[in-house]
């Protein structure tokens, strides 16, 4: 749908990436790009009308500030939206804002403006405007064949209270932006699967992913749940082998390789323990 | 509860202007601010689920326009973020778009992005960037005392039609920054009291308003409605007198002068058709 709706859109010179990125990249400074974002997180989809208002609020901005690593960026301003009914506590209000402040001061963000609406189901949808100088953005469509594909952290099981706890990767995303620049990265929110999908697509790729080396998270039930879970949010990029090599020795355990960028033409295989290879199909999660 | 938030979070000197105006205002290039703003529609309270779909997707944008309108500015950028349940036809989804994408290329604003959720009632999300010559950006907050209190059209009735098809004021207010500077200025979508209202809060500044200068929108079915219905997106803002007869002049027809800037301890007043004053009280739209 979002590509169906992208062909029908034109931007101009202004808008250096629309439509199919983590953020749009618009031009800003003689050195920087600006990042622009939004993410909307509803109730029974992204978090249950029990959990924590507290990690809720937090979460709304750290599912952006994910965006904005992906980017190789440094998140700055931000507004959030609000949809609440009228029998919400004015506690749970304050709780929810206090998770958000608490993130925001952490890394320094400004909350520059927002709104509150009525919504019978609890809606949080965050605008974030972040920078990244121009010679470190990264984008999903510029992998290269034979690069290797890194994960920054073990997936699979988020649901399971990650996904509300965890840390947006932005200081490994700027120690990658600005000492390794990955051809490509992208953060996993929608599963392994379909978010290398998007590289892969962007790209014009195919890939192959090991299984002995995809790190399953502690609360991971199964490779399945690695593969196509998501709401992970770590990042996955691409680096040319040499350039892998040298982050292997500077910091084995922050990253983690599982493939290898292939020509579009082979798509995407996973070979198991077994050394069987099999094609994987994109199927994590849908919002249709 | 918005001033509730807003005393609790803190700012750096990049943003100009947080909590509390149409538009957050940051710092941007050496003679530009740039401005951000978003704004949520929701079936149900901001259109009827069998309101025009194009009409809708149109709205959605407009409002924000019109907050970049009342700021001075000129609209640049947006993000989408539609929510939609299962069962919207795609043909739905298309022309919510066409009603975006046509005012967007009018105005010359780029759609840079944005996202599909599900969600039961239809929802639309509108992050806007704008900018404006930091000589041209007008706020709220500074409405002088003896300045005459202006409308750009006539106001109440507009939930029987208006609202889904105002068009959103940025060519009247470009016009106004650029020639007349106003003191304060702000789009009425809460309705003329409850928007003079934040004028008169964040400038600390009373008001007459007199009934038989209020110009009544031929949908309006009494002075209550364009007192307090909203949904207007007209422009209210505020002038010195010897700007205000120069406008008049000017523009006798595109502006009407409807009260003027008094005291903070005066309150705000409506003088009646038979002279007799009697207080107004913010009872607006309300969102609790």
């Amino acid at each position: 749908m979002i590509e169906r709706i992208g062909k029908k859109i034109r931007t101009d010179s202004s808008v250096i990436r629309g439509i199919g990125d983590d953020c749009a990249v618009l031009k800003y400074s003689a050195n920087k790009y600006q990042l622009f974002t939004c993410d909307m997180l509803m109730q029974g989809v992204d978090f249950r009308a029990n959990d924590d208002p507290f990690l809720i609020g937090r979460k709304a901005l750290a599912v952006s500030w994910s965006d904005i690593a992906a980017g190789g960026g440094v998140p700055r301003h931000c507004l959030v939206s609000l949809g609440v009914n009228e029998d919400t506590p004015v506690e749970k209000i304050d709780k929810l804002y206090k998770g958000m402040t608490d993130l925001a001061k952490r890394y320094h963000v400004n909350i520059a403006g927002g709104d509150i609406i009525r919504s019978d189901k609890l809606l949080l949808d965050v605008s974030l405007l972040g920078e990244v100088e121009k010679s470190r953005l990264i984008l999903r469509s510029t992998a290269k064949k034979g690069d290797i594909i890194f994960v920054s952290g073990s997936l699979g099981g988020s649901i399971r209270g990650k996904h509300l706890k965890f840390e947006p990767r932005l200081k490994e995303a700027r120690y990658l932006a600005q000492y390794f620049k990955p051809d490509a990265m992208i953060d996993i929110s929608d599963g392994l699967v379909q978010d290398l999908g998007h590289i892969l697509k962007e790209s014009r790729k195919g890939a192959v992913l090991y299984e002995e080396l995809i790190p399953l998270s502690a609360a991971a039930e199964s490779l399945q749940e690695a593969l196509y879970m998501g709401e992970d949010f770590e990042l996955l990029f691409t680096l040319p082998r040499f350039k892998a090599k040298k982050l292997l020795q500077k910091k084995p355990k922050a990253f983690r390789p599982i493939g290898e960028i292939l020509d579009e033409r082979l798509g995407l295989q996973l070979i198991d323990r077994r050394r069987r290879s099999r094609p994987l199909l994109s199927k994590g999660y849908r919002h249709f």
